[in-house]
């Protein structure tokens, strides 16, 4: 293992990070908040120093395998967040660098979940800073890293493939460095757009800029204590639904839109049950609120905002969906397992793969009546690989298993059945609020310190999808004793 | 399809129902519960008159395939509880048919979820019929009518391998028939020895009946309110303890003790994690108890029951454990998704199912480093065929799928999110009892009639391991379009 091209380049993405908080330090600076300016001036020197440090392990070899790819995924992420968690701790606004931690995770994650009951408090700085690591991990940290640093070439596939979501690495085009530009482009273009319109609602700069963040990274961390439903505005819960759904959405299929290639994003499975199960979910969940709101519209307008969050796994809030009966609390947990399409900058467990493991259990019904059938799955009208369809079924007995293990160790707390279920399940798929304690009111406060060192864990493991998080987490896996197959491959 | 020959078995099934319900007739006629007997008289005459007809539709061709097999089970167990049902609505003692059928379901599939608030006054004769059904559903019906039905050779083996439990049909010996006798002279002489235990504890004869029946077929309807808690007797707890857990066992283990070859039975990996598992949990879950009870002894006691009623899937109860401490409360749980051993009358996804997702996750994580590796699954040292592996992993598809459908329409109703994700559970793994409104000492009878249909059919489902209740629902299933198919098959 090239121990120290690891090194390297997660010295080169601390140094990233310390170039990165300089935004929320300026935003300090101009809210004049003196202790909090100064945590972020502590910790940029702090990350910087750490990073030129590994930096300065200058690799001899700049070649690297999957394997090196998995560890820098993983270990970058835990140290982003590690290092990202000290401006809450340095400037006492957070005491417990537990929470911290996991005030981070959520952020990076694009999780959302917090362990604060009350954010105002925090200022200005603070909050930009914890919606802006929505922001910095809703494309990938990685994906960004491909931009500037300069790297053997072809490897970088290793990294992306590591982290990129859902079941198949997006390949838009040939080169990757490219592809990265063009995924960058669109995901700033669709923010700017967002954010102009937000502004242009009356929202001020600064609200809108966090509003913006969090959407883009289906996120969910508002700068105010009651989320989105403090602006008391339909505009904004429009626009903000509407975007929400656009950034839940496949990338790939904006690029086709810019290529002229609109036919076939018409075609696209994924996207077409994409939007089938969110109409599905505001209609049935909208007459099911009916008796609780005043007018259709106005049920359908909560409904509407509430499934378009919680399917991107951002997390917003205009309602206390809590409170709601008890078919559309249900749906909304099951739109938390299913979560937004592969590619996107949503969580969970991706439309593609359920849409791939229901055709493949469909063909397992089929072959019990025929076991000599030999058939292909087909996606998009192209045949699936047996492999990708192996491993996706493999990855729902791994998001099960993990799922279980963290709901006992959460259960230790005394917290009840819904409030433990939730949780996990809202920090596994991204999402941040659940029910009960944790729901969009509540807290993940309350929580043993154990049960959040569990839960960041959850919201990392699913956000990189599982492998680079168990991965490093097994002995084998640092040891050399692969070197037959290295050298193949 | 052969649909003559579906009616003539399914007559056959239906007619042996009939002389099976002499048995609880004849204890009404003992206790004089009139109205009972005269009840179980009429549903005698119905069902073997229903039988007679089906029968003489004499086929002209005896030979079938999977999918009359399919067919067979499918309609038999549905029919065998729909004519079973009669006698609670025809004595009044239970005078809605869904909630009667609910019950009926519950005893076949040896679930023992109850619709009941306090069954003592049902009377003996019901309390008996509600309790053997257990019994007769515990081993299979199917398995019973191999030894007493003959049919075209070889093609049995179609309708055990659409009934049998665990990912492959166990085969004993090669004789089909001689198998189910040896399988069902073992679960007679297990029966036997646990009824001698319990009346040599001071049990009635007719107490330790019922309680045998719930115990062999891991059902779990007792005809106390309270459960096994009624006898209020360590001896009874152990004795029905160690049985359910002895009934959990794959049956092959106690035919290959049988033929001096324990030494393969201390090597099967299945067994091993069984009571690795049970152990664990009833360590830990003894352990989270022990400020409830007196001594740690009592605490480990109360544990063990209640981790080997839920883990077989049985159901007793000697303690209310929707009172325990999350961690207990969770673990139970988890367990009701594990389930007992593959070839045992428990139910639940099954240990040996749960052990090759494992492998198999673990194996896909192993690619990810070594995308061109090559390995096998092994099990009990022999390589798992990938056919088996693939129809696992779409096991836990369908399971994860039908429980989620299912989620949504029970959650129609306004029971709280914990009743009714463990109802749904509870019923898909024919455990029984959940947790808070279906807890140990509540009761299903709360739930709509549409809740109660959909979790009759997730019962059924769950008995006969999904493919034949979702195959007979898919209309393509009763065409005739694969003509070339069965002539080749």
């Amino acid at each position: 293992m090239n121990k120290r091209m690891i090194m390297y380049v997660i010295g080169n993405i601390l140094v990233l990070e310390a170039i990165l908080m300089c935004a929320p330090m300026a935003v300090s600076c101009i809210y004049r908040e003196n202790t909090v300016r100064n945590a972020f001036l502590i910790t940029i020197g702090i990350t910087a120093a750490a990073g030129i440090v590994l930096y300065l392990a200058k690799p001899k070899k700049r070649i690297f395998y999957v394997k090196e790819g998995f560890a820098i995924v993983a270990l970058s992420w835990i140290l982003l967040s590690a290092f990202g968690a000290l401006p809450f701790v340095i400037s006492g606004a957070i005491p417990g660098y537990v929470d911290a931690f996991f005030e981070t995770v959520s952020g990076f994650t694009t999780t959302g979940a917090t362990i604060l009951s009350e954010v105002e408090s925090l200022g200005h700085g603070l909050l930009f800073w914890r919606s802006f690591t929505h922001w910095i991990g809703g494309m990938g940290v990685l994906v960004f890293m491909l931009l500037i640093l300069p790297m053997a070439g072809g490897n970088s596939l290793h990294l992306l493939r590591a982290e990129s979501t859902g079941p198949a690495a997006a390949k838009l085009v040939p080169k990757m460095r490219t592809s990265a530009r063009i995924l960058y482009g669109m995901y700033i273009a669709l923010s700017v757009v967002m954010l102009i319109l937000l502004v242009a609602g009356g929202m001020s700069l600064y609200d809108a800029l966090i509003q913006m963040f969090g959407t883009a990274g289906t996120g969910g961390f508002s700068n105010y204590t009651e989320s989105v439903a403090h602006f008391h505005s339909a505009y904004i819960d429009i626009v903000t639904g509407i975007f929400m759904m656009a950034f839940g959405v496949n990338f790939n299929m904006y690029f086709l839109i810019l290529m002229k290639r609109g036919k076939s994003v018409l075609k696209n499975e994924e996207l077409r049950w994409y939007l089938g199960i969110i109409a599905f979910a505001v209609i049935t969940i909208g007459l099911n609120l009916r008796p609780m709101y005043d007018s259709v519209g106005e049920s359908m307008r909560y409904s509407f905002f509430q499934v378009s969050s919680i399917i991107t796994t951002t997390g917003f809030a205009t309602a206390d969906f809590n409170q709601w009966p008890e078919y559309s609390r249900m749906l909304l947990v099951v739109l938390m397992f299913i979560g937004a399409c592969a590619g996107s900058t949503g969580g969970g467990l991706k439309i593609s793969r359920i849409v791939l493991l229901f055709k493949s259990a469909r063909r397992e019904l089929r072959r019990q009546l025929h076991p000599r059938l030999v058939s292909q799955v087909h996606l998009d009208g192209k045949s699936v690989d047996e492999n990708i369809l192996r491993n996706i079924n493999a990855y729902l007995a791994i998001f099960c298993m993990v799922g279980i293990g963290s709901l006992l160790l959460v259960s230790l707390d005394q917290c009840s059945f819904t409030t433990n279920f939730t949780a996990v399940v809202a920090c596994l798929n991204n999402v941040g609020p659940g029910l009960d304690v944790v729901g969009p009111t509540g807290t993940f406060g309350g929580f043993s310190v154990l049960s959040k060192i569990v839960l960041s864990f959850d919201m990392l493991a699913g956000r990189l999808e599982f492998y680079p998080m168990l991965l490093i987490f097994a002995p084998a896996f640092w040891q050399q004793i692969q070197k037959r197959y290295r050298r193949v491959g």
